[in-house]
């Protein structure tokens, strides 16, 4: 046979021979991943998807087979049929699972050869990402990132088997879909059939899932490849996959059981961590009072305080000017800052502006008094004021945000976290989540002069905020929720509308009228027409989680062939330009266009 | 809470209450059914995924309660608190597993109305397939189509566990790809942010899961979907699913061997089906030789017979010249067919003009001789010799194929299907299983003027036929194998080239210069020079296996949410137009086209 497996059949892998099972004889299969050469003897570690033996080459035992074992290289790929025989006294190596035993080899098969690979088949190697993306197959060989990807492997059928014994069904819905809005920019797929018209790829099953709930499957899960054409940030691929389920005739409390079950036995199975349950709780408007964002990292204090009604009257005019003007002011108390340098704290203002703030205020707070550009603007009863609700002790930095309360939130919250990092108040170890909940249903869109959907169009406001759709839409509330871990939202949901005449009611607060509601959610307005039952679900980010579960910083490092932040593939070349026998079939035109970048 | 859940938790589904519930307070919750009133009193069957409960609102129990149970109407959503009764002597139904018991209501809450649904929700219903893929949410409430799309899930879930259990490993790749001939039309994807290039949607993960094999995973699966811009046929998706499957350091009978097992444990867990193994197994050769078709159906006879030589040198023309041209003469003996009628005689002639045979030569044996227009050309040697060929016996009715092999043996072999359902010698409670092996690995394609791969460009050659490979490419076998159930081709798959000398010999064979195969398939190459193990595969086409498990005649109904034959979503409307905003972003026009049909 071509593929010089002849008779030869593994009889192992390379990681499992021990102690046990000296005397044997194996056949195993694998590659090079070293050669010594000592004392005329030749030493093979043979590397495979387990794990690494030992094998030798021994000259006085069969001087061909020596000969032939010369040949090797790193990465050969070869069949080896030996004995297992116990190492000799000091070369026995306890790191290893296959550190007490050797193969003796009696026969050796070369399968294929190999060029010198490009980089080192190891972990810490110091080669650009690119490159290594260029030639994915061999860094999927280094030991790290194939562990992440088994690990993916051994996350999605824990998952399964978590959600199978539950009752729910994975269920396959569409890739080739209409265009709903989720938000980012649709993917689209030119139809030969249909010229002129296109297909999307799915920002998420959302719609499929709920007619599974309305066709009565009642439980339903999938792990969705999902897609959106985003301009990319570091974390961020164009097709990304999510576990996403769907329940019917649940609130809120069952689908964060079932959430936090799953959760539990992922960390309980891939780290062998006993998570505590249930998770922390904290409204939306909680967590943005309390830590400045809505995927709060818990892990550390550092919380913000709200000053505004000590502050208002002030002669600080930045202060009594925010707060006249609807704004916050609020500050953090960074306890031992005080020692913080001139330059340190510019580069703390500097950092603040990239989230729009236009300055950072700050006191030191010293034994004999504050040092502060702005200690002289207070009154001495503003200064007990200040010192009693932030706390303060000598030693301590208090830093200030004035503005409006998105502003002021968002820059704190960020510096918060900057902070922590930087102070090393982060214990990595520690796994912290938090739901946060009670969103707000709406956003208004300053560009486009209109209120968007938080979350989707879908979600169910709060019952006790209906009454506010029309007349104040940005107070009310809605049911869905985020799960948030460690500062990273690794997944949400919610309760989802059943109803057709509050389903009309959001498309009509989202400014559209019922000539294009229909036209565009026609089916989903039928369907809830046809006996839809509560329900209600959510989503998790399997990417986010899984590089979260192994311990990386990169969501690129978790997926097999991922993406460039130019949406390439360096390995195979996509995107690349298609003949223009396709395009004539498909009734399209490439436009002449500036080339970018 | 707007969803009226309330505290009202489900406690039971509608299917699993039976006698030894009786006494038990319960909450159901689903659909209405049916509603009945039988002597002032309300009886629901009330409905979810699991099965049906009778639920009974008595006025003289609670008035308010049968009150409002009035409402309620056909797909209404409700929630029921209740008691579990034993149903009175003589309403016992034992079809039910719920037969024996009843739920007095207690509490009743109404989620939701629902319209009078355009057809019923009942198996036999006669309505335009149309009709229910527009209202696919309701189509999917009934309880044949309810049940095959929970089979698929129970399928899936079997074929993880199996391949899990085996050290397999579910590994994700691209969506978004580079175009590759897999024989097909690719899909394509305008990339926003690289204008005037394009991905392709996959028709399969190839050249991935070779890769993944190369990188060292070993067994790699996925149950993925894959995409075929055809033009549809009845049994054909835009978009399928596969079960695909790679393995490392393998032959065929490890494949096979998989494979099988797989396949028994499917057929054991969905029909409680005992299958026996190995399959049987056929060459390409003998397939095409006994059955006319690689796709052999082996429940019936009517094997094809070769007369070739036999009639080669006879007084009818059609044959001699037939044999003379490098063309076969077969034919099929029809035990029993001899009461044709002329008229039956004549469709069947119609039949194979389809398969492009120009006509078919009958014999019917009678007790006393041929009544056959074709009898007067053949010397009573050569009839000797039919006769003892084809086992003639009075009675029999024998059809003839004249023309070059390809056309004998298609018009023949389907011919034979034809036959064997018409003649009801099909036992649809019979799977009967063949693997085919050692196909052709190229076929010349006349309009091209070239060879191409018969599967795919990656599969190896058997290792005694790689001599020929530029000398006499048609008389290559490959190391293909498929497997073909009932006559459909449900898995194909092959041992794959690892070396890459080999696989630049078959680029050549296939009419590529160095320049056009570098630049497709160069990571390939270059992969394949980086330590390539012996590997090979095999993919199931998941949807028709699904399709067979549950006895249906179409992938559709096994699909949740498929597309028509004009590759259209009914439900969802896709695909749609875009705007132009979106076109303009992608840098692409529509070109003005006629619009087709």
């Amino acid at each position: 046979m071509s593929d010089k497996l002849g008779d030869m059949r593994r009889t192992h892998q390379c990681g499992e021979l021990s102690a046990g099972d000296i005397g044997k004889s194996v056949v195993l299969m694998g590659w090079v991943q070293r050669r010594r050469d000592h004392g005329g003897v030749i030493f093979i570690d043979l590397r495979d998807r387990q794990g690494i033996t030992q094998v030798v080459f021994n000259p006085e035992v069969n001087p061909a087979l020596h000969d032939k074992a010369h040949g090797l290289r790193n990465e050969y790929v070869i069949g080896v049929r030996g004995h297992v025989d116990a190492r000799p006294e000091g070369m026995i190596n306890p790191n290893l699972t296959t550190g007490e035993i050797e193969v003796t080899a009696g026969e050796l098969q070369i399968f294929n050869a190999a060029e010198t690979p490009p980089f080192m088949i190891e972990d810490r190697i110091e080669v650009s990402e690119n490159i290594r993306l260029k030639h994915r197959h061999i860094d999927l060989r280094r030991p790290s990132i194939q562990r992440n990807i088994i690990t993916r492997h051994r996350a999605s059928a824990t998952v399964r088997n978590y959600l199978n014994g539950l009752g729910f069904l994975d269920l396959e819905t569409p890739i080739l879909t209409r265009s709903t809005p989720e938000g980012a920019r649709d993917y689209l797929v030119p139809s030969r059939v249909n010229p002129g018209q296109f297909y999307a790829l799915p920002q998420s099953p959302q719609l499929f899932k709920q007619l599974f709930m309305i066709a009565g499957f009642d439980r339903y899960y999938q792990i969705v490849r999902c897609f959106r054409d985003e301009d990319l940030r570091a974390d961020r691929q164009p097709e990304f996959t999510q576990i996403d389920m769907e329940m019917s005739f649940v609130g809120e409390e069952d689908i964060m059981a079932v959430s936090e079950g799953m959760i539990r036995l992922l960390f309980k199975e891939i780290l062998d961590r006993d998570l505590e349950l249930p998770f922390q709780r904290l409204t939306y408007a909680e967590a943005v009072s309390r830590y400045g964002l809505d995927k709060p990292d818990i892990r550390f204090g550092l919380e913000l305080t709200d000053l505004t009604d000590i502050v208002a009257g002030s002669g600080f005019k930045l202060f009594a000017s925010a707060a006249a003007g609807g704004g916050v002011v609020k500050a953090i108390n960074v306890k031992g800052g005080g020692d913080f340098t001139r330059k340190e704290l510019d580069d703390l203002a500097d950092f603040v502006t990239v989230y729009r703030a236009k300055g950072l205020a700050w006191i030191k707070v010293k034994p004999d008094g504050w040092q502060s550009p702005i200690a002289k603007f207070f009154t001495d009863a503003e200064k007990q004021a200040l010192i009693e609700r932030l706390d303060m002790a000598p030693g301590d930095l208090i830093l200030f945000g004035a503005d409006d309360a998105r502003i002021v939130n968002d820059s704190l919250g960020n510096l918060r976290n900057h902070l922590g990092r930087r102070l090393g108040l982060i214990d990595d170890a520690t796994y912290a989540f938090t739901w946060v909940t009670d969103f707000p249903m709406f956003e208004y869109d300053e560009t486009e002069k209109r209120y968007q959907a938080l979350h989707h169009p879908f979600t169910a406001p709060l019952e006790d905020d209906c009454d506010k759709l029309e007349s104040d839409p940005l107070s009310v509330r809605s049911r869905a929720y985020d799960l948030v871990l460690n500062g990273f939202e690794i997944g949400g949901g919610s309760i989802r509308i059943h109803q057709i005449d509050l389903q009309q009611r959001i498309f009509k607060a989202l400014g559209m009228a019922s000539a294009e509601y229909e036209e565009k959610f026609g089916f989903l307005l039928s369907a809830l027409a046809s006996g839809a039952p509560p329900h209600g679900g959510i989503a998790f980010g399997f990417d986010r989680l899984v590089m979260l579960l192994c311990g990386e910083q990169s969501i690129r490092d978790v997926i097999a062939f991922p993406k460039t932040q130019r949406a390439a593939c360096l390995l195979t070349g996509a995107p690349s330009e298609p003949a223009k026998a396709q395009l004539d079939e498909l009734a399209i035109k490439v436009r002449k266009i500036q080339m970018e970048g």
